[in-house]
Parts: C-alpha cells; structure tokens; sequence
C-alpha cells in the first residue's frame, strides 16, 4: 500500500498568513469551518454539536526538510530535534488539533478555536478518547 | 507539495497480528520498541526517559475504502460514520497513539504499553501537550 494521502475536506479560516497565526489553540484562536468532501460526508454522520473531535491536518505549507530547529520562535535556544517540538516544519508535517463542533450543517462542520490556515487540507477526523 | 509520507522509523512489538491486539491501549498492552531510522535521529536527540510522546504511525494493513463502520467488533450495532471511530480502517489510516519513554538507546526507543502491530512504519513522534 502506497503511503499517499487523500484529503478527505479542507480548512475555511479567517487565519490566511502563517504570521497571523497565534503559536497555540489557547492563544485566542478563532473558530473554523471544516468542509468535507462529498465523498467521505457519510463518515461524518455521527459527528454532532458538542462532540470532541481530533483533525489530523497536511500542513502543506511546512518544511519537509528540518530535523532540529528551535521552539516557539525563541531563536537564541539551542536547536532540538524536531520530534521533541510540535513545529510544523518537519518530515511529516501532520497537525493534530483538538476542537469542539459547534455545529453540523451537511457536510459542514464549524469547530471551535483552531490555529489552522485557511485552505489546509483535512486528512482525518477522530473522537478524543474518553 | 505531493502529500506522500515518508517513513521515520518502524515499530519492532511482540503483537504479530490483528488478532493479537487489544482493541484499547489500556488493556494490557506489550511494551514495543522504536527504530528511528538513521537519517532521521538527530530529531529524537532530545528524547529522555520519563518523556510523554504521541507516536503516528501508518496502519499499513488497513482497507481506506471504509466510509461506516461497527465499534470495537460489535457486528450487531447500527454502523457510525468512520470519522466517530477509531477504526485502523479509513481512508488515511494513520494511528496516535500515546506513551511513556521507557529508555532511549542511540537510534531505539522502548515505550510503554502500545497497541501496535510489529513492522508498522512510523510517520512521526510528537510531544504531549502540557
């Protein structure tokens, strides 16, 4: 089995430019609406208001190349490998975000404060473990 | 950018097949150990014993045509949408899974209690959240 993905949605968000993005979810992230695919929105039919939801994101703007950088945009830090950091920047830049579904409208769902660019594809959706 | 995931490593465990693994990380499963491949080990430098981590790995034995699925093997219950499981089979089968670092040895690490097949390819390791 080949390990490419398929996007299963993308991202709507106010967030269009990396610098307008704060560095964590609790940073006053706005709300995003998640759009999926007409071909995957039965897997969406159990996903209702209130329900915990994991993204799994391509951050499709990320540098695939880094294997050590500094955190937290503090550039006068010792380098940490990268698996150590949540940088985006890194071999396989998938974000993994937790958020609360404020609504479902089809296959539209509007989740809560996400630090996600406008236009990131969707690669999956998971319940957070109870 | 061509959303192809490479391989960082693969995860060496004693569950041999499907039918070896607990469903749930918390229902007695093996410890496992991490091979990080060379060229990818500068980023586990910063990886110590007692470290909380999120592992990706890529469930290469899943089925990706999966939309609906039962829960934890219960054929008899309504199907959910995939996306309100945590179903190995969907279309980007890409497994989290959390665990403690039991010892880091050069390019190995031995984690705790993981629900993972052996020879799965990693796609990436990630710290806890605090």
């Amino acid at each position: 089995m080949e390990p490419v993905l398929g996007f299963i949605g993308k991202v709507h968000s106010e967030l269009k430019r990396k610098q307008d993005c704060p560095l964590q979810e609790n940073e006053e992230a706005p709300a995003a609406r998640l759009e999926i695919f007409s071909e995957y929105s039965a897997g969406i039919k159990d996903i209702k208001k209130g329900s915990q939801i994991l993204l799994l994101t391509w951050l499709h703007k990320a540098d695939r190349t880094v294997i050590e950088c500094v955190m937290r945009n503090n550039f006068t830090s010792p380098k940490l490998g990268v698996f150590s950091t949540r940088s985006p920047d890194r071999p396989n830049p998938i974000g993994i975000h937790s958020a609360t579904v404020l609504s479902v409208d089809d296959r539209f769902i509007e989740a809560s404060a996400l630090v996600v660019l406008d236009e990131t594809p969707l690669i999956d959706l998971k319940p957070v473990r109870n």
